[in-house]
């Protein structure tokens, strides 16, 4: 068996390799992970990212682990690693609890498990990209924001899944890639991948989001999540509020596709999610394997959140791998413990 | 006598310097300009740049020739070179074409002509910055967006001045400077403004701006304008509209500042203001003194509009050196031919 997706592939049970998203689009460079600690800084040195993608590769890296003959206490040591490497991933808590009872079973469980886990998420990139085909249509011009795509998770990929699906279905989309600052997952990511599957699309700066929306240039938006709380609310990439108050400002409806993980039911709302804050050189400048350039006065104080918080009442629909979910259905509680029925 | 602005000097008739701007803020040096031709070439480089700063450098390197002894034909000889300097700078050719009348009298006359050219630069900036100041009060925690400070202009600056002139009469305020993505007047000019006029500040990429607004880190918004039309519709800096838009939707106040010669009264709105589409690779990637650096795949396809225009319904005030006006002054036509008796 082999598993392979956009940035993460097992090719044989010693040849675990992650796609160096750092590298990107200048190299693509495989990167070998031979153990959970190599595993851990590449998802905290963001070489894995995307929310699924990283419960996925933690979930790979315990099975590792375990076929490389790593004791039970060992194993839950690992798990405590990976729980930690970035503190807004929900996708990486919820991959890692699901390890966790299986951590005394047998190396072959304990492997299958994690194998069941990365397939999990092919499916459901499937499943949400086809509950979200009937919100679009021929002719849309979308914008996205950040990198939600095949790079994101061991399948199509969540907002960008919709956006790929569509293409694969021959609808004629346009799509608007923000770049995505600080980091430029847009700019480096997103517009690799849109080149790479020869969907029409252009890059903009995210401060032309407003300007192409007042010109008409933009009929839907779609981005993904990194969590949603049960009313609604959600974290995503920072900058992400910002079109969503533009689009509602212009009419254009606004979607999220996330997985059914991406909801937290236990935080009620978006005050509880925590922001993570990074490093202000990340905003000084720009750095990569594209080069490392600082613009600003090197002491200029900054502020860099890596997220923001988007109110549900933003939302036109959610999309998710168990269905699109209207305001009606959010607001009936459809993201609270046993909404979903 | 002697003039100095933060980005032009004169402290001796013999010496005569600009702070060469292509080298901020990693570098401060002053270039000391002995002739009309090396004027010229500084302004050919950008090292001195900021439409109404080159009207005033042109005319002091003329009054600066004229001291030296330069003969009437030379001086004229030389506004022609000053004149071409840069073909689309109107401020250039309004300077210039002022200085040419004079260019016959006593070297001491056209030092003088030059000299208050200077002042008068000087004194709308205070101007501007008086009719500013009640806008503001104590505690203002103030967005900005691009470079409207005294790098551009032999005075305070347009909405930068406004803040400096805040911080001069010691009212406390913070600034929150927008990068101003993709050639980074902001993080490159306004952090070094408002860090050598030690004014508390924080740099934030521009997809920031909705967040903090978010959090009720934003009282107030100002920003400078490039065109002003008949009915208070305004250009400005790509990402300016984006700016206009949170600022409303989270009811702050949003202010421009800008000279009355920014005034267009034969534009009657912003649906006629032209837009000029820069080079993709602006875009692409970032270059400037820092470096060169390109992150996106080379052939993305960009779009990449210098400015965008904001609709007068989104302003709260319209800051000149004539007055501030308000969105019912406005719509009485102060801006129209005419209109302001």
């Amino acid at each position: 068996m082999q598993l392979i997706s956009t940035g993460l592939r097992w090719t044989d049970p010693d040849l675990l390799e992650v796609l160096d998203q750092q590298l990107l689009p200048q190299q693509e460079k495989w990167l070998r992970i031979q153990n959970v600690e190599a595993m851990a800084q590449a998802i905290q040195n963001l070489q894995v990212r995307g929310a699924p993608l990283i419960g996925v590769a933690a979930a790979l890296a315990l099975g590792q682990s375990a076929l490389q003959g790593a004791s039970e206490s060992r194993l839950k040591k690992e798990a405590d690693i990976l729980y930690a490497a970035r503190p807004t991933a929900v996708n990486l808590m919820i991959c890692v609890d699901l390890m966790r009872p299986i951590l005394n079973q047998s190396r072959d469980k304990i492997w299958q498990a994690a194998v069941d886990i990365f397939v999990e998420d092919v499916e459901l990139c499937e499943r949400m990209a086809q509950f979200g085909l009937p919100a679009f249509q021929d002719g849309d011009r979308i914008l996205t924001h950040c990198n939600s795509g095949g790079l994101a998770t061991a399948g199509l990929g969540t907002a960008l899944g919709v956006i790929r699906k569509l293409a694969q279905v021959g609808k004629q989309i346009h799509i608007y890639a923000d770049e995505t600052r600080p980091l430029l997952q847009g700019g480096r990511l997103t517009a690799w991948e849109l080149g790479k599957d020869k969907i029409p699309h252009t890059l903009i700066t995210d401060n032309m989001a407003g300007f192409v929306m007042q010109q008409g240039k933009i009929s839907k938006v779609i981005v993904g999540s990194d969590r949603i709380a049960a009313n609604g609310d959600f974290a995503n990439k920072i900058g992400t509020y910002s079109v969503a108050v533009l689009a509602a400002h212009h009419k254009i409806p606004f979607y999220i596709a996330a997985p059914w993980t991406t909801v937290d039911s236990n935080c009620p709302s978006g005050v509880q999610i925590p922001i993570e804050e990074r490093h202000p050189d990340e905003v000084r400048g720009a750095f990569g394997s594209f080069g490392n350039v600082q613009w600003a006065p090197p002491n200029s104080p900054v502020y860099n959140p890596a997220f923001d918080v988007t109110p549900a009442s933003l939302v036109t629909g959610w999309i998710t791998d168990r269905g699109l979910f209207n305001q009606e259905q959010v607001a009936a509680g459809v993201f609270q413990r046993g909404g979903l029925r």
